[in-house]
């Protein structure tokens, strides 16, 4: 009982922590960044001002106006007027930035412009990215009782099905869930926030979004004249670390099954360890719905019955 | 004898296909998207003439320009006249491309232009993401012996230190090598080949594309007229491959060390399984150096004692 509450306190913990520390990333970042940005957008605004005031434009004029402006817009910042309202290092922009290096998606749209930002990246990606990766093992570990043994052990009692049938019927709901809950949804969503983004573009950004690929060429929030910018902002977060959260469990459970499938010896790859030992233990019939709880609170303290996740799963 | 050659003809079967999925994936990308470039590289000089040959520029004229020119810039395509010789979807290029995908780096300095290039990305690297984890898991697991269980056997044998020394001393040396192998020589030879780049430029870069965040503000061989640049793109994925590999071997190694000093069990997280079981075990002096080899042959047939690795570790 004292252990089901320890683990749950240890994880609360860890996510107040994860929170605090990608808010100090963003006032880090926010601080370093905002005047570098502001200088950068002045010289813009000069550059274009000069550029309109000149008598004649030739090719080698425009040229190098453009270079420039290239440049800048390499940093985010970028010369057309209905875009330089906001900022890129503004506290909501920093606190996006923060969560993307530490999950390793990196879409890049903005990056740090001074030498002391980029050195400060270093630094918070070299804590973040393992401390994101603890905080998420932690909770994938804590709802695999929930969402993967729950379930399995529920099909093989109540609908009699064989332990390799169940970790496949298991898996394709799992899937189903997730490509609805986590892909098809989320990008009706984007489609319908984001004027220009239509549903193939959407579908396309979660794909590259929760594989941590963030290719940068869909943003969400970036458009002039957001509105709630910030809370939009603060919700797309959530959504990454929510959909990495169940990218990891769906692999998971694919892990598994590839295991009992036998897949895993035959390419001589790691296994799944202690989760098939389970699953080819008899299982006890339970009557009462707290199985899962006491099951839950039990097995952080035996390190043999500790679920392991492999690299494969990412 | 022969599953030690079966382990070894699998690996490289795995790596031939990797390398014949990368080739796939980039003659796709490179018949789908060179066109699409091509006519946005030609709108990009028409517009650029017909702005040339306006007679007056007023604000909204540029902005107008500006706004066209900037969205083709998104897509990889610049107006300078210095960068459009390149493609960024020559066979290089695209390789290049293909292999940040699957790898999920993804910088971004260049994105399907066509809605067949996004749709085909999401199906390639729906594909490509998990094996590219499987060939690295496979690639890591038959290195571990070589790396790191045999140096640790040999520090107990051979200097006498208690199995915590031994993983921290071990654990030490791997991370000074890979500090200098694979962050501070590569930044050199960066900062020297990319005259634009510092060498703190280059080690954020190394840093970067290492933790396959990917910002990809500095991505290398992108400077008009870059001497043997296919040659050179290809090293650099060489380099990823290599680089991803050893970061899988450090966090590994650390994630030993980590369970061998009951840090995962006081945060209740996943073990590290049988490497720890084999570091309790008494070690058989053995006297000759084959011993590691024989161990590496022996190791992939007994599924108990084959190396797991935890998401923690990436």
């Amino acid at each position: 009982m004292s252990s089901w509450y320890k683990s749950w306190i240890l994880l609360t913990g860890f996510i107040l922590f994860y929170v605090a520390y990608l808010l100090f990333g963003a006032f880090v970042f926010s601080t370093i960044e905002r005047p570098v940005e502001d200088k950068l957008k002045r010289d813009i605004q000069v550059l274009k001002e000069e550029f309109l005031n000149q008598s004649c434009v030739n090719a080698t004029s425009l040229e190098n106006f453009l270079e420039r402006v290239l440049q800048a817009n390499k940093y985010g910042v970028s010369i057309l007027p209905n875009s330089s309202a906001s900022s890129n290092w503004d506290l909501a922009s920093s606190l996006f930035f923060a969560n993307t290096l530490v999950t390793t998606v990196g879409y890049g749209h903005t990056t740090p412009l001074s030498d002391t930002g980029k050195a400060f990246s270093i630094f918070y990606a070299l804590l973040g990215v393992p401390f994101t990766m603890l905080v998420l093992t932690a909770c994938v570990q804590r709802l695999m009782h929930l969402v993967t043994y729950g379930p399995i052990s529920m099909f093989r009692q109540k609908i009699g099905l064989d332990p390799l049938a169940a970790t496949a019927v298991h898996f394709a709901i799992l899937l189903l869930v997730v490509v609805l809950g986590f892909f098809v949804v989320p990008a009706v969503v984007f489609s319908y926030i984001e004027d220009t983004w239509s549903f193939l573009d959407a579908i396309y950004f979660c794909f590259i979004t929760l594989c941590t690929i963030g290719l940068g060429d869909y943003v969400p929030g970036e458009k002039p004249g957001q509105n709630f910018r910030s809370l939009y902002k603060i919700s797309v977060m959530v959504y990454l670390f929510v959909g990495l959260m169940m990218m990891y469990l769906v692999l998971r459970a694919f892990h598994r099954m590839a295991d009992l499938h036998g897949l895993t010896s035959f390419f001589q790859l790691p296994h799944c360890d202690e989760d098939i030992e389970e699953d080819r233990e008899p299982i006890i019939e339970a009557g009462h719905e707290d199985q899962h709880e006491v099951e839950a609170s039990a097995k952080p303290l035996d390190p043999a019955s500790q679920t392991s996740y492999n690299t494969i799963n990412r």
